[in-house]
């Protein structure tokens, strides 16, 4: 039986990356997408496309609804999302598009998922480079979380411990491009933009980060070459 | 301004009694309950019953469904609930009722209402005493819960950490009861039967250990003076 891992998969580029790592390293990919209630919706769609490309054994969206409660500009329609932002200024302090709690939420559905059919590793896509100012993406976070899950599941208990797989924390945008291009990544369908406009805005911290990353990468963005 | 708790809300004795002492406590009480797909609806009934009469400030009932990956006999209907159990057989390992993440995701969505809400603490019933079986409901677990949950959001960074409060932790049924009765716990509405019935069935694990409470805390048990 071929080794599984659960692969926290939004639709945009670096969920997408992770997803094509998992299996480049042979892990049969059960992607996990969430709808909470976020305003991209079309991220959902990039998530369907790009779990169909990489060959993933299921797809699970997972819904349910954080504006409930709101607090991020992600989930609420009182707080509006910045734009035009300089990459210096998205590091210095934590964005009204952080989510409470998000990470913690995603992670422990993958934990749940990946407990039920016995997987190994759950792959999510943080990266402390980029996004220093989330606190749920810093390493020790993800460290803390294993830990966490080591002592709070049956498969722990027992001796087998789910692993937190991150192998983009460390890199820029730019290398997360460069080694997903390696492994045949195809960024076509892949959706960053936190607008919800039916082209990326540009000007978003996410588009902005994006297009730096290819730029530094020296590719084109497949998605923008395509419209 | 008041402070405020997230009190994780079953509708069951041991959340009932945590929302009952939260309440002593001074704390506005905000309760959280879960439907995902527990066979158990009527356990939300008694849930909405408690929040009204512990004077809850907020009642959120936050919707996800656990059936698409099963793994438990609480989710799935190809595993049944055993009955007629012996006290400590059930110590002896972990029950088919536990629920892969569970706790966890519960916590999760906790912390992310507590975060959002400016909550300073989170209320959760779980008991090392009668269920030492489940690895999410030991001590160790839930600091290191608490331990990521300090790491993972924006109030922790901050130095304002949520607290994650177990007061039921170390006592045995017997012990929540007497302390319940104590702050004025009304135990009429309560559910404890995993069952789905309109009697509790008097046979499962969970009934077992209400009636073994009961009957140690010298009480009888209102829910059935009054079927």
């Amino acid at each position: 039986m071929s080794k599984k891992a659960v692969v926290l998969l939004s639709g945009g580029l670096d969920s997408t990356t992770c997803a094509y790592l998992a299996k480049a390293e042979g892990y049969e990919v059960h992607a996990l997408s969430f709808n909470y209630g976020q305003r991209l919706a079309k991220e959902l769609d990039s998530a369907r496309a790009v779990a169909q490309a990489v060959g993933a054994s299921e797809h699970i969206v997972m819904t349910f609804d954080l504006t409930k409660w709101g607090g991020s500009a992600l989930t609420s329609d009182a707080i509006d999302v910045p734009t035009g932002r300089s990459v210096d200024v998205m590091e210095e302090s934590i964005p009204v598009t952080y989510v409470p709690g998000r990470n913690t939420l995603f992670l422990s559905f993958g934990l749940s998922y990946a407990e039920a059919i016995g997987a190994e590793a759950i792959f999510i896509g943080v990266n402390a480079y980029d996004y220093s100012g989330y606190p749920d993406c810093r390493p020790e976070f993800i460290a803390a979380f294993q830990e966490m899950a080591r002592l709070g599941t049956k498969a722990g208990v027992e001796g087998n411990p789910i692993r937190i797989e991150t192998p983009l924390l460390h890199w820029t945008k730019a290398e997360i491009i460069r080694h997903g291009l390696a492994v045949g990544t195809d960024y076509r369908m892949t959706w960053s933009c936190y607008q919800g406009g039916d082209q990326p805005c540009g000007a978003c911290d996410s588009c902005l980060l994006r297009a730096k990353g290819f730029e530094e990468a020296g590719q084109t963005d497949p998605l923008l070459a395509s419209v």
